[in-house]
């Protein structure tokens, strides 16, 4: 049954001696490595604890019911099946062994590497109250959006049978903490999901008057954003029902409540979206890292200190233009691109990797329907248009023509309609 | 926030001294109950513990990958939006207090009913070896799909990591009890999957070579249709590489191995598909019921012995022409809405309910490319028209438009070019 076989150490058979590169995580960034190495001479090996790459600037939509898991999910192996150069192995790395130069795996196995690429991405950072994590999930997983879509829909389900009016306002309240583009575009979604959604389809309770809190500690929303966006995504929010409270702290968050700015709130379905840090990756190299645990990696991505290693994506931290750059999707895969690429051109025997530097395509977040900002270098854009190009962007970004279809035809029937097509409780 | 004050036992409001009518299970059966009930007098609540009614004939499209449970399950609510004398409640019905005539629910809660509809389904029968339903699930939920569904996918990449061959081997086994239509399309679509959709996405494994077996312990396939068409499925089968086992009994099932025959075969991924007794509901009354544990019920669908309780649908054993109706998706749809018309008229005051009478729209199972059986009355079909009629017929059963859409771009981009696109391992 074995097309060649295989050592024991799920080292790939021997390419004529070339080095091996061993990329762990096929997000953004690890992804756009690999298929800058395909077809090359290096043996490469991607390593993910997952099947799929998950395009989760969309996974909100997931959360909130309107569109399925699978539509912004696509194999790895499936990307990668043309090049017969890269390996893929579904697997759990658990560390390195930096002697040996190998990576370490749940299932006790090993990969042995030369050349190492992490990029393992980002975590929510609760700030030390990893307890949080349970009562108020972020939003990184499919099993994190189905979780929130979940309680979400249950909340409302259970007020339709809770007698009391008391009860049935707690069922019914949102907390959101966070005002970066994740918490907007979640409170854009779930008022929209109340509002026009589920409008109808209640008999004891309205949904439309559910409560939707988004809890900001900073004094503007979409911070990152230019002027005047910020104010415009309030105000957006504000008149779809959003209570929107700035300069607010949240000070402990138990079951279904939550306290911030002095204020105790019973909420029973909270979602956390306040800030990433670094993912595992961070420590499994002796590497200095910023206040967000994310490595400080040198101009042409490698890790200073080790030899061979590489970070990129959201795990990397690096400055330019005296800022670091943002944790967005299109830093990770220009990294992933320019290292892929690099590592190409040295393996070739060409000159060491060259600095990265990153071309800003523009930055976007939607608010609700016919509404989003959009900035790139000075110009700026809210509203209609900037809605349009948001959307265009998406789908564009989308891997694989069959998602796209899926995606637009369930945008078009929301838009036409107000219906979500995936209201599961699992 | 209360639309209208609600007593504790979960009763509507008294609608004119109405009866009330409740209705246990939103499937196909219940719901078109509930609808034809919609806008009458009654007062109907819709008892589910799901939110969703799934189109279970397109589960084992889920379990293969080929669709998103989300395209197959529509809100009960939705659906149901529209008609203001019926409420519905997400809850999980445990029993009946008879005398008290009130329905008890798992969280404590109770509904009081002046007439019962039972709609609960069926479950897999394991003929008394319930414990081979951990390594052998049956297909009747989206947990279910998505459990075969992982199986299936993760043994794969297991098997790319596996270097034994005899381990390799035993993952990409597949084996499924019962050569009933659920068993014979799972076999053909992953048969499908493995020689086509997955067939080069692996560097270390063949897919093409994985091993698929149908066993089933009568002498054909399909057995409820007519002949030819039980001896075509099987040369389908056989000619898409599945073995098909006739007149061997399964002796016992252990994690990742099966019995049968006097034969022990190792595979990692086992789907139990041989036959259904009657869900839960059958308990709940003191009736007379059938071998497979289906309620006896009066040709006016009542249960005997009882004052004002129906069961319709899988859960109900019902003689027509001196044989028993099947347990298929139009029984339950007809069943539901004779019943719920009789109860309408019945409440206006008219005669009681007449004897229900099936009216039989043909029957199909899909076995692989080009490739179903369909048989109405005297005619029989195989083959291409059979599959683009299999095709048009189940669109045309699913609930919305947009449901349409999706499935239908699905199934397109899947012929076209052999991908799933829902190959998540959850």
């Amino acid at each position: 049954m074995a097309k060649r076989q295989q050592s024991a150490d799920r080292t790939p058979a021997p390419l004529d001696g070339q080095p091996h590169v061993v990329i762990v995580g096929a997000g953004f960034g690890g992804l756009a490595c690999a298929y800058a190495l395909g077809g090359s001479a290096a043996r490469v090996t991607v390593v993910d604890r997952r099947n799929y790459n998950l395009f989760v600037p969309l996974l909100y939509q997931v959360a909130t019911a309107a569109l399925s898991p699978a539509d912004i999910a696509t194999p790895i192996r499936r990307v990668l099946a043309r090049f017969k150069n890269i390996d893929v192995i579904m697997a759990e790395v658990v560390g390195l062994d930096l002697k040996a130069k190998r990576v370490r795996l749940a299932d006790k196995g090993h990969v042995p590497f030369d050349i190492l690429v992490l990029a393992t991405g980002s975590v929510y950072n609760y700030f030390g109250h990893e307890d949080w994590a349970r009562n108020a999930p972020g939003l990184k997983t499919i099993d994190n959006a189905r979780s929130i879509r979940g309680r979400i829909l249950q909340a409302f389900e259970d007020a339709e049978k809770a007698g009391d009016p008391d009860r049935q306002a707690e069922l019914m309240t949102v907390a959101i903490v966070g005002g970066g583009p994740t918490g907007v575009e979640i409170a854009g979604a779930i008022s929209e999901l109340a509002r026009h959604s589920l409008a109808s389809d209640f008999q004891r309770i309205d949904p439309e008057r559910a409560r939707i809190l988004l809890i900001e500690a900073g004094p503007k929303l979409l911070a990152h954003f230019p002027d005047p966006l910020p104010a415009y995504a309030l105000k957006t929010l504000q008149s779809a029902g959003v209570e929107v409270r700035l300069n607010t702290k949240v000070e402990a968050i138990e079951p279904a409540a939550i306290r911030a700015g002095g204020e105790h709130i019973r909420a029973a379905t909270i979602v956390w979206g306040a800030g990433i840090r670094g993912g595992d990756g961070a420590g499994w190299v002796k590497a200095p890292a910023d206040h967000a645990g994310r490595i400080r990696v040198a101009p042409d991505l490698s890790v200073p200190g080790t030899d061979g290693i590489y970070a990129l994506g959201d795990l990397a931290s690096l400055d330019q233009d005296g800022k670091p750059l943002p944790a967005l999707a299109q830093v990770a895969k220009q990294q992933g691109r320019h290292l892929g690429r690099a590592l190409r051109r040295s393996l070739d025997h060409g000159p060491p990797p060259p600095a990265f530097h990153f071309h800003d395509r523009g930055d976007t977040a939607v608010i609700g329907r016919h509404a989003a900002v959009y900035s790139i270098g000075r110009l700026q854009m809210a509203g209609l248009l900037a809605w349009l190009l948001w959307a265009l962007v998406h789908v564009f970004l989308l891997i694989g023509v069959d998602k796209r279809m899926l995606v637009v035809t369930q945008w078009a029937w929301r838009y036409l309609t107000n219906e979500r097509g995936a209201r599961l409780i699992d």
